[in-house]
């Protein structure tokens, strides 16, 4: 029978690296940190067509589903992509987001809390792992915000992602006044 | 040609229990409703991982996608998994997201209304049904809630979702200070 | 390697019709300006079900994921569809998103801001375009609301959806006290 997977969508536990645990800890300026794990903003691209990247309402940030700022992994994971390259281009989609962000309200400080993330794979019809891909994600925002950075989550497949891109995000973010 | 089907997504109307609906009618305490209807609200799965189940920003919950609380049911809607077994797993989907967001509010008495679900089946390609999955959510939701479990929906179909699940959904729900 | 596509997911650039800039200009009646592009609001479907086509809080209006109103357009793009005729079903599902949002707040001066879209296309593994598709939407708001139209938006490609519709839409909307 198929009711034998006990999976709880929202609490698979990632091996995510202690250093970047550690990070987490330290300093109160998100850029810092940033800095400290190495990673560096890229630039934002230009909002050029009928929609933009991010908007704001009242302290709430929605930021538009972002791929990659620049080459994005491409493919299917489960057959073209493996987990640890689909896990490194969610953590680069969300430097891309970071980026958007930080044009949008100037200051990574202003963050208060990443509220709410919709992680989106590119996989096969039989792929199971989206949180392992997406904890790329989720294991960049805590490491840049702390707790602030601890968000809840959906980790899903898609059937099919523009230009065949393997991930994309989209993120609501609470930021101080 | 394709135009064909006389679809309107929002209204797909379904035959929910008439005992559901009188139910909603008596008392004003959720959890006494559940009771009523002979439900329990399972635990909480820990929020072990670098995500969290729910996440309030001023009277907004945002709860994380959410599978079963304890085994869920797996496969393919319209291939492994019937419709009546889809409707209740997304039911038993719902029982969990209670579970986390009593968890979070302390009293389901301070809902003040659900908001917007997006309910995600895990199907075929040509799986056509979605709706009437979904129902299992909505179904349980006006149950406990009555007028203020009526929702904003998506009914919609994945390609692929964590573990195989059948039913994975998120939710937004207005509450009272 | 797979590495190779420039995508930048949020800023497809896409050929919209001057004439429709041009109508962004004028008036300041999103809906003389539908009248001014020849378009008329359809019904909206009465919500019928256990949920409902939206639901406002506070200055937020959330929209249910809508289908077109009347006779949609089925069949997944990339295959069944084409680019143009997806187009054409975003833009009358932004339009049937319209008439339920007028539905909801009594007069479309009242929208503030489009603030956030999810476009779900029902396409093949192998579709890569769903921005082309969604600007079907996008087009629309910007031509109806001018600056106020511009929205966050992800344009991504469901496994299947309800009746096998070929475009599926839900919308974040600030309005006006």
């Amino acid at each position: 029978m198929m009711r034998t997977a006990r999976v709880a969508v929202a609490v698979f536990v990632l091996g995510f690296s202690p250093c970047l645990r550690a990070q987490a800890q330290t300093g109160d300026d998100p850029e810092a940190r940033l800095k400290g794990l190495g990673l560096t903003l890229p630039e934002p691209a230009a909002p050029v067509a009928n929609y933009v990247r991010a908007v704001r309402v009242g302290n709430l940030v929605f930021l538009a589903g972002h791929g990659e700022c620049s080459s994005a992994q491409t493919g299917k994971v489960g057959r073209d992509v493996t987990l640890e390259n689909g896990y490194a281009s969610a953590r680069r989609v969300g430097l891309c987001l970071l980026s958007t962000l930080k044009k949008e309200v100037g200051d990574l400080r202003k963050v208060r809390r990443v509220v709410k993330v919709l992680g989106m794979v590119n996989a096969t019809p039989e792929f199971a792992e989206h949180p392992k891909v997406m904890n790329g994600l989720s294991d960049l925002m805590v490491a840049v915000f702390g707790e602030r950075g601890r968000h809840a989550r959906s980790a899903v497949g898609m059937g099919s992602l523009p230009g065949n891109i393997s991930v994309e995000i989209e993120m609501i973010v609470e930021v101080a006044d």
